[in-house]
């Protein structure tokens, strides 16, 4: 994968000097990704940069990337030095970029959302899973509410759904539709929040909670549910229970996730479409022609 | 907003020191968050953070923020040095968090989701509000493409798509729909992607293309665009032409934003319903009344 490494000759400041450059490979847009693994002292690793930097600007590179692994949390202050900025991080990760040429970079943005999601579930006697939580906002409230959670990177929205009620209550589900999704901003810091509200069809009906997280959990009858004045009370759940009820009554439809390939053959995608508005169009066009 | 500054005797290691604390201010909950801003050598930095760890760990404090701005790059070494980790960045600061209690800890997930929007824009010809782009996938590729972009943080989606066609084109639109959405992952290194798309009405017709990225911009017959090679190949664009027939034939119902309020009183959130669905299922239930 590396695309140079090394001793090589490179041109600085008008003299030719040896200097070991940093190990990198090339990105699909122009620029160069390196990925630090290797401890070394930040004076050595200021003056690799600089060298590597000269030479990819004078192989006409774009953008670069610098992923420091927290364990060489030493050799971003040299990299910031030379005009790095943070990118985006994770708990064992700093993302650096910089951008070669002249004028405003076309990087891409930073992931700004965190995407969370509800799951609605009824059985045919008419009760709603729900759960009481040991910690955050509800704790010690008495509030039944319907299992939530984060979905994580790389999972799909669906299949985070199902997980979460798994995790939660041990219920087998299977994915009906996304009802509504609401965004919602400042959820953490300056991050932004979308949570979409999944109906799920239960496959099994033995709860057994989550002990770390979960006080209680039960099927509530649909009514005592609604009748909570904490339901009552919240803008969203008072839309959420007009939406469950048309539901019940099939006279409400929200997405279904279709299963579509990407760019990359391997990569599956979901696409979430009203299914039911689509096949009902395809019916009309099929009887039309 | 400071809860504690300035010179405190503290206890550490069993001897009483005068040491300077971090200013620091308790977040909802049960956490404290430092925002650095004064520049200071990183040995000083560490005995403060040191004393100030000692002092939250008295306290019963659990998560601790640290806000690290790019200019105070040379702190980051010593608070990960203390335990702590990376949380997120942007491109003007590092966000790093440590968790005081015994056991995993809880503190929010980082943002996994860049959030990105199409714009079908139709004329009452039948023609749709298509662009060429000067960067990216397409560039000279001769494909006409519907416009897109990049949801910020603390964006709307339904303003985000207005945004992207009146800088793209000058045209004004009124938000109409979220006909589909797309979740596909590793978009950028390990960050998923959600992609809207939004159906918006003209407001207005006469096209003045955005000079620095957009090569040019037309009202095309939706019969040429849809005949596109590009259009028919893409699994993604045969499914939403079927939509965008569909719609036409006012078959396809989409989601649309219904302002909700948040827990903050000043913050307005859109919650994203099937709003045809959910009259339709009111007047039936007035009706049966």
């Amino acid at each position: 994968m590396s695309s140079k490494s090394g001793m090589e000759q490179v041109l600085v400041e008008n003299e030719v000097q040896q200097v070991r450059l940093l190990d990198s490979v090339n990105d699909d847009h122009g620029g160069v990704i390196v990925e630090l693994s290797e401890s070394m002292d930040s004076k050595v690793f200021a003056s690799m940069l600089k060298a590597s930097l000269a030479l990819w600007r004078s192989q006409g590179k774009r953008g670069v990337w610098i992923k420091v692994p927290i364990e060489l949390v030493n050799l971003v202050e040299a990299a910031v030095k030379e005009g790095f900025w943070f990118h985006h991080a994770e708990p064992k990760y700093l993302m650096l970029a910089f951008w070669i040429p002249e004028g405003a970079h076309t990087l891409p943005a930073n992931a700004s959302h965190r995407v969370g999601v509800g799951a609605f579930v009824m059985n045919k006697k008419r009760e709603v899973l729900v759960v009481q939580e040991k910690s955050g906002l509800f704790r010690g409230t008495g509030v039944w509410k319907f299992p939530t959670g984060v979905v994580d990177e790389e999972e799909d929205i669906c299949a985070a759904a199902m997980r979460e009620v798994k995790e939660e209550t041990a219920i087998d589900t299977e994915f009906v539709e996304v009802l509504a999704f609401r965004q919602s901003h400042k959820s953490f810091f300056d991050k932004s929040d979308l949570f979409f509200v999944c109906m799920l069809r239960p496959l099994t009906f033995d709860i057994e909670k989550q002990e770390s997280e979960i006080e209680d959990a039960q099927w509530m009858p649909w009514d005592e549910y609604v009748a909570q004045p904490f339901v009552q009370k919240h803008e969203l759940l008072k839309h959420l229970v007009g939406i469950w009820k048309a539901k019940e009554d099939e006279a409400y439809f929200g997405f279904s996730p279709v299963p579509i390939t990407s760019r990359f053959p391997d990569q599956k995608s979901y696409l979430y479409v009203n299914d039911r508005d689509l096949k009902g169009s395809k019916v009309r066009m099929s009887q039309t022609a």
